[in-house]
């Protein structure tokens, strides 16, 4: 086995996935499996819709942030956690700790959207704004989890983290088994991989004729470049996307390993691809999808995934946008 | 028996919407039930939400409209069928047409939501646009259907219409059941009333402890006040809304016929109310609910319905709103 093998922490298997969905029962919205009949028709193959922008906070990060956080000891709960995040990840910090009385402090970029700042700070976390050009999340955060004790929690590389958001494959593969439906295909958004590689583990185990596709934006797509590459590479770093919620640059350490077992590939999609993937979600789910949450739609939409005859789950991973940002998406005219 | 209890065709019964449920089993979605921590938290209460938005077409008119073209007889079908719509039954009745091989024309107000307009005409329908100051809907409809022998589909006092918007408190019942809650209340939008009388006469057999309330816009709150004076009362002329789908001047009369028996009561709301609460579904649920959708929302966040302790099931009866009108809605800042 060489050294790229080794991974940092043990690699999460189905059974912490379900007991991290034992501790969210009563916590954490079932998210329902939905079918479009217009979707399924436009495309050509029958679609399922995991939305977890209808999860508490808005996003799948609650998942990860509560499976972490009501496993810490009665002492760390005492001395607080800690995050660093753009924004979906604080959200779901900030609402674990507050239902569990736990204090929370998050290190946001300066230029997050507003939306998800006010509603960290309404969920009674602490928010330390930084400079994305000038200061270092991780050096920001460190200095605050060492000067009070308290514990960092990892957006992505962190195995309780992976069981949580692996919730979301859990149901999907459960749903789907509801519905008398196999999946043959599962388009999920990745960003440090985290949700997609809990997905993957449970979909491995429960659905293992289900191949688990990676949707990034043009310019991130580190994670599909370092699985064509079997490692881990960066993305440019003068890449931009309006895709706030997965803008990184570098797969984790540890949802790699996960994800170079586990998954078919990579896809990437372009912003604009995106904005019509949040306009066909608004007028004809009906559902509001931030730009990183929307990702596996368009990839879905533009064709560059081949869909037709196929069964296919697409998670919609977050709805966390500003007004202005969906206003904007929502204008552009229907592409036929 | 005074002459008014005297209905104008039998009143629908919970063995004709199962048997709608029966038919439209494949074809209509069965929308979730949806649960929202911050909502609860938010009135104090525990709330349920039946997301029509999520229905073929964006809202609720597809069940009756299936369930209405579904048992016409071969010749019939042949003949085709017309309706009058300001948008929401236009495009349930061209969705179920389609699916059944029948053709439709759909008589339409020149000034109705574009969005409505022509995803009437995607589902393949004939579109003939009326000019609301001078033509009558009705007037046109007739010649059409006297002219080709097509079946008037109304859009809400027909008891086949009724029993299939009526699924909606089927399902509402049947999935509260299954989460082991008993409603106390139910807040159901209300223009010509064949959907609140088909839920109320689904929960009167299902959940006969559920009060069931209509929501209607200021200034069109016709059954609220005819509920009070018990005969049908219309609204002033001059009243105007945004909420499109609910610009019924006058209670149905059939409709009126079930909601005089089963409702508890009417309540109105503004149309900043309802603003309010597209921005607040928009912002919390990730949901697009169009003003008509949203009455029943926004009788709950106003405060009109005094929540607090109780559990209740709000029906967000569609989503077919222009960008234009939407990104407005979801543009009024945040009412704490």
């Amino acid at each position: 086995m060489s050294a790229a093998s080794e991974p940092t922490a043990p690699l999460p298997q189905l059974r912490d996935i379900e007991a991290a969905a034992g501790r969210l029962a009563g916590w954490a919205v079932v998210t329902p499996l939905l079918h479009s009949p217009a979707l399924d028709e436009r495309v050509g193959a029958r679609v399922l819709i995991k939305p977890e922008t209808l999860q508490r906070t808005g996003s799948f990060k609650f998942r990860g942030a509560y499976n972490k956080i009501s496993q810490l000891t009665e002492t760390d709960r005492a001395a607080g956690v800690v995050a660093y995040s753009s924004g979906n990840h604080a959200q779901g910090v900030a609402a674990a700790a507050a239902l569990l009385g736990v204090e929370a402090t998050i290190v946001m970029p300066a230029d997050a959207p507003s939306i998800k700042i006010d509603n960290t700070r309404a969920y009674g976390a602490q928010v330390r704004l930084y400079d994305r050009a000038t200061e270092s999340r991780e050096a920001v955060a460190a200095a605050i989890a060492d000067a009070r004790g308290a514990t960092l929690v990892r957006p992505y590389d962190d195995p309780d983290i992976i069981a949580g958001q692996g919730t979301v494959g859990l149901e999907i593969a459960r749903q789907a088994v509801e519905r008398g439906v196999e999946l043959d295909a599962a388009l999920v958004p990745c960003g440090g991989g985290g949700l997609i590689a809990g997905v993957a583990t449970a979909l491995a185990a429960l659905s293992p004729r289900t191949a688990v596709h990676g949707v990034e934006p043009e310019g991130f797509d580190d994670t599909a470049r370092s699985l064509a590459a079997d490692k881990r590479l960066s993305a440019d770093p003068a890449a931009r996307s309006f895709c706030d919620a997965l803008l990184v640059p570098t797969p984790g350490e540890l949802t790699f390993e996960v994800n170079r077992r586990l998954l078919k590939n990579g896809l990437a999609v372009s912003d604009e691809e995106v904005a019509q993937a949040i306009a066909y979600a608004f007028r004809t789910f009906k559902l509001v999808v931030e730009p990183g949450g929307a990702v596996a739609l368009a990839a879905l939409l533009s064709g560059r995934f081949p869909a037709r005859g196929a069964t296919i789950a697409i998670v919609l991973s977050g709805g966390n946008v500003d007004p202005q940002t969906f206003a904007a998406a929502i204008a552009v005219p229907e592409d036929g």
